[in-house]
């Protein structure tokens, strides 16, 4: 798929207020794939999976050794919505020194003693590499205001926590994106985008299975009762922050390797579109080159 | 000084476009102080910055015990004003764990890797801590400004250099600076105005001063050949960054103990002004503290 298709399919129009409704979590590719029988629709996507992969190497490659872009890709999703996985199987075909995975898990002491910013600037990857945020600073429009009752142990002092927030999160959030983009950080928003049902599914496999216990917290199934206000959140958040320079992608993921496909085609397609070159050889590089090799050759 | 007075006489107003030209690098004090003789002034102006010394000692214990605001105080001007004499004096008051001075030299290889806020946001102090930057970000818009080729070692992709880097870089910075205020940090810039004249003065006093030579650079000397060029950075930087929630302070420096006495008196005021209270005490916290006065008498 060219990259125009996939922004026409899955990418956030800036400035446009989104429904998730009209977003089909169930997708199942085009119409020639659509049509197919679900073990031969998930050959195909592995497939296309596995074709990325091998591109997105070579094109991580060049990255590095152009030394001037870096690569941010922020996973969101509900739980059981497959980021794990994703992780696992599409950064998997990358070499591990060019790309950093970064979890974020309730925040510490000293990052709460800090703007809400911090933690996360903290983890930007450096030129050359790829960074990817599972979770990420969204959290703080996303689980903050399903539940408002953890601004408190933000810290904030008062009158800094009024009905503006959110619009104001947005805010900075779009301006520190806006920073990084213009000193060279190409930004890849993905939410991964499960059905209600899909979930369910996944939830009670995780529990059938003891060897996916571990994986299971009986809190996610409270989360599962916030499920509208999650998603209005996510609505919102991605409308109000979906920009020309941090796109956001809505991804499909009732179908695993459907979900998959898209975002090694998106994050291959998005470093290829960079049209990255190797760094050129100066003469006086060359000449170097060659009086390493007499070096060597005359030992 | 009242806050107002002080704001009246050295605080750049949001928007407003200033020349450098309108502010006296030589002001020494108001009328009834300017009649004074020279040594008289100096004694006067010690005596001022003691008495703040001592607010800003108890303003700072406050600030520590309420541990929701941090401060950031941003120092920026030509070699020579006084930075490093005026954090030694105005911040020596003040408990050192409540207070950290960061100063930037060339960036490493690992921050020039990675967007310029990166390394200042690191620095950025805890809530209840008072920040000093000796020199900031605010070089990005100055040094590298007068020396464009600086630009070429900031390993920036190609297309990210354009004519409007600067506009951009003075948006960004005051977005970050919003975000910061929005969570709790208070922030003041000085730049430390002095004269061209003075300045010469002081680095032949570096030169004829043996215990003083390890202060001089020649680089000091060839960067005064860029004196008109600073000076325009300056004024552009501090016109477009001066705003309600991280306004620029111009502070007349070719009078050392006249530039602390003004710092350690909008420093003291400002925090004073945040209001803040020591932790009120709960009625369960009360008891626990009986308790634990029992449990020790009763050894």
């Amino acid at each position: 798929m060219k990259k125009k298709e996939l922004d026409a399919l899955f990418r956030v129009p800036a400035g446009k207020k989104i429904r998730l409704k009209d977003y089909d979590p169930g997708w199942a590719g085009t119409k020639s794939l659509a049509k197919l029988e679900s073990d031969e629709l998930k050959e195909k996507a592995k497939e296309l999976v596995r074709e990325d992969l091998e591109n997105l190497s070579k094109a991580q490659e060049v990255l590095y050794a152009s030394d001037t872009w870096s690569v941010l890709v922020i996973f969101q999703a509900m739980d059981a919505a497959g980021k794990d996985g994703m992780i696992k199987h599409v950064m998997s075909g990358v070499n591990p020194s060019g790309c950093e995975v970064s979890s974020f898990k309730k925040p510490s002491d000293e990052e709460l003693d800090h703007n809400y910013l911090w933690r996360y600037a903290r983890r930007m990857p450096s030129r050359g590499l790829i960074g990817i945020f599972n979770r990420s600073y969204y959290e703080e429009v996303l689980v903050v205001r399903v539940h408002p009752e953890i601004l408190d142990v933000q810290k904030l002092p008062d009158g800094k926590k009024g009905k503006d927030i959110w619009e104001e999160r947005y805010q900075d959030i779009n301006a520190f994106e806006r920073h990084l983009a213009r000193n060279g950080t190409l930004i890849l928003k993905f939410f991964l985008h499960v059905s209600k049902k899909e979930q369910k599914k996944r939830f009670l496999a995780r529990l059938d299975d003891s060897a996916k216990h571990w994986k299971f917290s009986t809190a996610d199934v409270a989360e599962r009762g916030h499920w509208d206000a999650y998603q209005d959140a996510f609505e919102d958040a991605i409308s109000a922050t979906s920009t020309d320079w941090a796109p956001w992608y809505v991804v499909p993921a009732d179908h695993k390797w459907i979900s998959r496909a898209v975002v090694a085609e998106v994050i291959t397609k998005s470093i290829e579109n960079l049209d990255l070159k190797f760094p050129k050889m100066t003469k006086e590089r060359m000449k170097g080159l060659d009086e390493a090799r007499k070096l060597l050759e005359s030992e």
